[in-house]
């Protein structure tokens, strides 16, 4: 099984793809969409967006996990990672893939075995488990790869599935909208 | 001069499109892409962003102005509507418009003349300044419509401007991200 995870951020998108049995994992890819320090906002979601879905139609994974989010330090930057993640989920049920999410302390607890574990933690055990010299680098591709080792070592998967008959039918267009023509 | 407004939300998007002088206005379409509250939260998101690209394509207008936000009720709205605004936004720079973004204080200064204007203030100059016979319904149909006027009225318009030069490339592949393939 192929599993694609993402940790989105406004500024660095991580990700990364295993391959698994379900107890051993091999990497497949991993990385971070960093935008330049220049770039127009709608540019920077563009740029995550347009990554995320060639490495998705290059990797043809089983699934995709993504890191849950419900706390940011404030509204403001809660707004910002609310435009990453949404053009980030897009990216993934665009191409109909079904969608899974986990909350940080949920990966934490399922890589790490404790809830609040500190990412040098999450990064040392990723690369234990995935059975490599270095911890991937920047630390939001070895957090993405977090994500979806936790999809694999999640025994409650299905209660975490928002998105898999509804992402197969994606490419139906849609239906409810009210619209008003003179 | 062809103008679309789009003022983003995680429940209800509403649009607008309007053709100008500069000084006298006609709409051409408005409405508000409404999700199911059945529909799971990445399909909402699915919904909005194909439903704008559709519309866009439909209208090719010169330019979209999509109401800016600074503000939410609290981190977990900040982080719906970012979601929602995120591939509002997105439609738009993918389509290569110039991107323009207005405070509700200012769409309310320039279209009533007035930062703090009620809602149904609003919504009746909009149906003042475009002749129509009732106020465009959904609100957020309306309040779209308002975005589009404002911009049309605004002299700072350049200020606002977040993307044109670089939308108009926006076609060009992504360049910069960060790889580990083993």
């Amino acid at each position: 099984m192929k599993v694609f995870g993402i940790d989105p951020g406004s500024e660095r998108t991580g990700y990364g793809c295993l391959d698994t049995d379900g107890s051993r994992h091999r990497l497949i890819v991993c990385g971070a969409v960093s935008t330049s320090p220049r770039a127009s906002f709608p540019e920077k979601l563009l740029l995550i967006h347009q990554t995320l879905r060639r490495l998705l139609a290059e990797q043809r994974p089983d699934c995709v996990a993504v890191e849950d989010v419900f706390y940011a330090k404030n509204v403001r930057s809660a707004l910002k990672l609310g435009h990453a993640r949404g053009v980030a989920l897009l990216a993934a049920v665009e191409g109909g893939y079904p969608l899974y999410e986990y909350t940080p302390a949920e990966i934490k607890r399922t890589v790490v075995g404790y809830g609040r574990a500190e990412k040098a933690q999450v990064g040392e055990m990723v690369r234990l488990l995935l059975g490599l010299d270095e911890v991937p680098t920047p630390h939001d591709a070895s957090d993405a790869l977090a994500v979806a080792i936790c999809h694999v070592h999640s025994t409650h998967g299905d209660a975490h599935e928002v998105m898999a008959a509804a992402a197969r039918s994606a490419r139906r267009s849609p239906k409810s909208w009210r619209e008003y023509r003179p």
